[in-house]
């Protein structure tokens, strides 16, 4: 079978960039021979055009100028969106109008309306959507999900997760303002806990019926006009400008809900430190037969 | 100052007895010199006079025959209650139309509505009315208030508790249906859950706002007519009888809310095992300087 020809749209060769597609996607489709990279789309065209000198991929890759000119480019079957969440919509949208197939990073939007628009769209032309939600294929998950399979701890009763986001930030970059910012679809809300929330489900089933609450702890931050590397050291340098922006996304979230199995959970993601034994995440699932307890020091939740 | 003289309600000495005045109160009563007891009231007047003799009372109670007989003697200036919570409101309405100063075990009646009443009679009186709530004199809740008084960890951003109340039991006893009936005012969500909740409240102070949730997983237990110590014994018994009852009482409770000081908080009572290390209560309490973190391996919560 010939290999899938991708359009990768956003693959910062930059310093200041986010380096996500180039540490994800970059290394797995260059070594996969199921996939042929040919065509590159940044913010702008000299963007993409560093991009296929700095990844060396000169022989089989073209930069694009824009999203409409690669959609409409019959050498590419498959686009991937990896971008800021804002973004995601305009880019996956004129995919499908053009018929592409898509792989888009999680969240596929900014909010609900956005998404279900492009579901109805990719349904409507038949075509195969893909929404990054790694979490779920981690050897935790996987393992977990095998676990409760077979029943090794015979009905479950309960689980509990607890985990920390860490220290709400005091100084932030004006480069990554969505983290501040509900509305974005980018906040810890929507990126580090919806990865979670996936995996979790994908574990132990949907949420049958829920409650939430959320805090906001630290409401101002300051956010200096840097990208996030350089933020400690524009901390300390007298002469750098800030301003104070108003933080609305949440630092806290819990829900009680019950599972469609009849299992209770709660999901308790605070703010602060990790617990006393360094763990940032603690997840307990209780069974009629048994326990099984899942912790991690640090990183990524599972 | 004269002793203050003390009536008793409910001090069992028959092994079938709860045992739970005989092993709290009247160690304290006899011990300390600002007591003196000089009544003893149980179900009969053959039982008040067993209980005098058994625990050697006799130079100074006096057994009686009812609750309005104790409440109306001038040598009565307190009387304890120690019964099952269904007779509550019974035995301290009694006492407090006498003017007699009370303390009884919590709960201190079986639903909102008595409770209430006591208070509000307890209060037209001018009465000093008691409520058995221990818990928060522990030491684990002393010292925990006090580290929480002197900001140890900074401002408390929020409070994650997690515990189970054991497996559910699949056999019980007819002597403790209460335990059962969610309407009784003495499942474990009113006494082991409700001691709890007062001393958490001591000592991280009051919930603002809250949602909970509840559940029954064992719907159906098997009841013998034998006390609770005897069951073992009864469930291999091929002539023992027993009946199925329904189970009304939860074995599962969460709590989601916030704290008058702004700080997140989750408490999430399962039913089944200990957590992987054994531990059957884990309380986090974290911080912006730090973390609190309380576990304990078996026993009562604190």
């Amino acid at each position: 079978m010939a290999p899938i020809r991708v359009g990768i749209v956003g693959l910062s060769a930059s310093p200041g960039g986010s380096g996500w597609a180039k540490e994800t996607h970059l290394p797995y489709l260059q070594a996969s021979p199921a996939y042929e990279i040919t065509g590159i789309l940044n913010s702008t065209l000299e963007s993409s055009q560093e991009a296929v000198r700095a990844f060396k991929l000169t022989d089989t890759a073209k930069p694009f100028p824009d999203i409409e000119t690669m959609a409409a480019d019959p050498d590419i079957d498959l686009i991937t969106v990896c971008v800021e969440v804002k973004s995601h919509a305009h880019f996956v949208k004129v995919a499908l109008e053009h018929s592409k197939h898509v792989y888009c990073e999680w969240p596929l939007a900014k909010d609900l309306k956005e998404t279900e628009e492009l579901a109805a769209l990719a349904k409507s032309k038949g075509i195969q959507g893909y929404v990054g939600l790694e979490s779920r294929l981690s050897p935790v998950s996987v393992k977990l999900r095998e676990l409760l399979s077979e029943s090794i701890i015979g009905k479950v009763l309960s689980t509990d997760v607890t985990g920390t986001l860490g220290t709400p930030p005091k100084i932030w970059s004006e480069k990554a303002l969505f983290y501040l910012d509900v509305n974005s679809g980018q906040s810890p809300l929507h990126t580090r806990f919806g990865h979670f929330l996936d995996a979790f489900c994908f574990i132990v089933g949907e949420l049958d019926e829920f409650t939430s609450l959320l805090a906001t702890h630290e409401k101002e931050v300051k956010v200096y006009d840097v990208a996030v590397p350089l933020l400690a050291q524009a901390a300390t340098n007298p002469d750098a400008t800030s301003r104070m922006v108003q933080r609305t996304s949440p630092d806290e979230i819990l829900i009680h809900g019950k599972l469609t199995s009849g299992a209770l959970t709660s999901l308790h993601i605070r703010s602060g430190s990790t617990d006393a034994d360094g763990n940032n995440l603690r997840w307990l699932i209780t069974g009629t037969e048994g326990v099984i307890e899942v912790t991690q020091k640090a990183g990524q939740f599972l």
